[in-house]
């Protein structure tokens, strides 16, 4: 998760100094399970398992793991029911059963909210103060964490390569990331996908072209390696979502989707560019802090909309509109003007082909907080630091063309 | 530096499970070198400097490595003449620095030769055998190293962001790559690249296309992210390189060409890819090792005459070739087997406008050996399960083609 500031105001569109520091090792593969009781017993016997609903169980995978735990003699504390949007309460009682069990490493089963929540509480069980949601609100400086191993079930957030977390309170309306750990071991295992339903594969490759999507479109020009990159991890999901939905166990499509996921939001993209504030992140986070919604449908229904917002709003971001038409779309024809909006049309028609809902209104949302929503938004002092600075206007009327 | 062995009989295409595990970190930019005390702070305070030759001290810094050094109150061994094509020698006396004066880590500033010797002189410490080239020879399963923290001078090898390293034994004509240890901390300021000369830095683009080629070209078809990601490795070099030649202080030509080298020898875009044996490293090993001529230079001569000579073996290849000359070159003219020709013209062109030699001839290099270096390649036991598997004949006619 990369949410760096960023000054627009600047001229200068030359690349930026980066650090490059991702220690997380990736068992990748059909079978790479067989890596878990070694991938544990380096830190210890004693294991938080956590894991979210039935899906875990319902693949058998749930089983697989307990055998192993069982054949490797790890003591094994549960930690289930972790929610989609996860929430602070989760990371509580995490903590609590951490401490209570003097665990050693935390093994989280499951997708992005899974991990995302794991991530803070390994934080967490380090955290000095009294308050974890504190911790979450402040969360970007922490220094200490239990390590973490992951089992992957879908290609989404990138959590299994990266060290942030995005964790809500429901009681106050709020959805915040920050960074915790890098897991230690990632096994990312594309049968586990097999099962995803066309819903959550859609929403999920969302969620990675939106990781992409929000890097890409920076001020800075002359990043050749990592706009290169970008571009493919987007060519990959154009090509390889359409086939997973038509054919599920399509292990080259849900392999392709999985490293996709991982690279999306690892940070490697954007090596070098000019941060960009991540606005759609920003936008959505209020979403599914007030409506609870599927981080991916969010997304995906908010950026084109915003893409047309801010090329009307600042022209000057045409040519990066269309290189996105030319690189990521093969589109050739047309003045510039009429490449970028093609581009954008192109997107929304992806995503629509692929069955995401279009509008906030087939969600049941209305335009009831929509004014609160731009608000808090801005609070979080980012978006008016944006590729293309938003108000909380420009923020409103983004929200409205989405109705 | 990534020699998989391979199994070109098999007739399975798919996608190859695999391992990531990059523990570098890389402080990229200018004025990286802010982060030298901290970074060798970590490991203690005795430290060994290699270096190669001249250069590192005509651009300032080896001065400015000393300052630090001092400041930080360091104490530092120096080892420095570590050779192009560095020789086993230089690890000898590296080891021997390393025991005697209870090294804690190596600082390695230059190109990717003095990284390699000092990778082999970190492991050596550890080697348990009295003969380093023994150790060399067997050197794919080595355990333990000190330390290493470098400084990259020259964009080529990828060895800031690998784990391997190739020693050369001129008594015995031999240049053997193995797996040592990554290094710790990498810092790479492309800035530090302004002075290298039109021919080192051509011959070090030659190196780092020849990286992502010697994988690309493999029998696995369905790995989009590897393959896009090593597409956009080539187009970064072939759109920067003639700009480093033009203008040789281009900070973004020569940054993208430094990120284009750490990614092409990391294994990354050859994720999921069935073994190809590195045909063209192992030939060029050999004129090395009888020659001691400039690996990139090696490379780029080689790479060309054996793309032709395995199409015209096999033309079931052809399909990647076409591949090669639409997304590298963008060629789009042509039957298949005219596309796959095209490709190969435009990478030949490509090596001759940057003033690249263009045969062997020119360097001095005759038939002579050319029927021992054959058989000695084949010996190393790659070459006959390359890509297209390769006879000590097949061999002999692509070295004859580069006459």
């Amino acid at each position: 998760m990369v949410y760096r500031s960023c000054q627009p105001t600047i001229k200068e569109k030359r690349m930026e100094n980066y650090v490059h520091s991702i220690p997380t090792q990736v068992y990748f593969g059909k079978g790479q399970i067989s890596k878990l009781a070694e991938s544990l017993n380096r830190f210890g016997k004693r294991v938080l398992l956590t894991y979210g609903g039935g899906s875990v169980k319902k693949i058998g995978l749930y089983d697989e793991v307990i055998k192993i735990l069982k054949e490797g003699e790890f003591f094994v504390v549960e930690c289930d029911g972790i929610e989609p949007n996860p929430r602070i309460e989760s990371v509580i009682k995490g903590v609590k059963l951490c401490k209570e069990n003097n665990i050693d490493v935390i093994l989280s089963v499951g997708g992005g909210s899974t991990l995302d929540c794991s991530k803070a509480i390994a934080s967490g069980v380090y955290y000095e103060g009294d308050d974890l949601w504190e911790m979450v609100k402040s969360g970007w400086e922490l220094k200490k964490s239990l390590p973490l191993v992951d089992i992957l079930t879908l290609s989404a957030t990138g959590s299994e390569f990266d060290g942030g977390g995005v964790i809500s309170n429901m009681a106050t309306n709020e959805k915040l990331g920050a960074m915790y750990t890098y897991p230690s071991v990632s096994i990312c295992d594309p049968t586990y996908t097999f099962t995803v339903s066309k819903y959550q594969t859609a929403a999920g490759s969302a969620d990675i072209m939106s990781h992409i999507m929000e890097g890409y479109f920076s001020r800075t020009d002359d990043c050749d390696m990592s706009d290169g990159l970008a571009e493919t991890v987007l060519k990959t999901v154009i090509k390889n979502l359409p086939v997973a939905l038509e054919k599920p166990d399509d292990y080259a499509a849900r392999a392709n989707l999985m490293m996709a996921s991982s690279v999306a939001c690892s940070g490697i993209p954007e090596y070098g560019k000019l941060g960009t504030g991540w606005p759609c992140h920003g936008l959505e986070h209020e979403l599914s802090a007030y409506y609870d919604i599927t981080h991916g449908v969010g997304l995906a229904i908010l950026t084109p909309r915003w893409m047309r917002h801010i090329l009307k709003k600042d022209p000057s971001v045409t040519a990066r509109f269309v290189k996105f038409a030319k690189n990521v779309w093969g589109l050739s024809e047309g003045s510039d003007e009429e490449l970028a909006q093609k581009g954008i049309d192109a997107l929304e028609n992806f995503f629509k082909k692929a069955g995401i809902p279009y509008t906030l209104t087939e969600l049941n949302i209305n335009d009831e907080n929509f004014g609160k929503m731009a608000e808090h938004a801005n609070q979080l002092g980012r978006l008016t630091k944006a590729y293309v600075p938003l108000t909380d206007e420009d923020i409103v009327s983004i929200y409205k063309a989405c109705l």
